[in-house]
């Protein structure tokens, strides 16, 4: 429930420019599970890939509540990352983690309901 | 680029409504795998989780054209599955399976351009 309104989950679509680390596993995989935990999630599963052309980076984290996942283009300075949380947690709780690890010169953060109910 | 617009990646989140096999972790499973290869993905990850109170199943593929992930509440009869995908594949192919394995009685895909140059 929010405003009132029942649905699933809701489902952050977060798109970060101007942001730093992009090519990192590591400061990546910190900046998921700091996200998760402030969100109060729990975490089943990371994995990371890192690609060779490039160095983006690709990572999910299966949660108890749903999902994170990023995709970094560091040749463009953007990094699209997925927010999904149903339950108790609130996604929202998540967003400053990533704003501190990768310190982007913007951010775009758009809501989605998820299973609002026909 | 489609339709003149450059953008990173095109996010497709796919709301099933009066979906079958949301708690059948193999069915899910071939579904994921069947999309993936109907759009020409590469599939580099596959992770499966269900979920002992209700049923219900997370899984997400990593792809090296990002990531197909799925949530489902049996008990709705509803699942959010989301098909990301950047390069030459279109994430539109990937859709008749999931329609094909899950039936739903009424399918809502909303599309989302990712990292539209700003």
């Amino acid at each position: 429930m929010r405003d009132g309104a029942r649905f699933a989950g809701l489902h952050l679509l977060i798109d970060l420019w101007g942001a730093r680390y992009l090519d990192d596993v590591d400061a990546i995989e910190s900046a998921l599970l700091d996200a998760a935990r402030e969100a109060h999630a729990t975490v089943l599963n990371v994995h990371l890939h890192k690609f060779l052309t490039g160095g983006g980076v690709s990572g999910v984290v299966v949660l108890a509540e749903s999902h994170i996942s990023i995709h970094t283009w560091p040749e463009l300075g953007f990094a699209a990352v997925d927010v999904f949380m149903c339950g108790d947690c609130d996604a929202f709780d998540a967003v400053p983690a990533l704003e501190r690890a990768f310190s982007p010169s913007r951010i775009h953060v758009d809501e989605q309901r998820r299973g609002l109910a026909p």
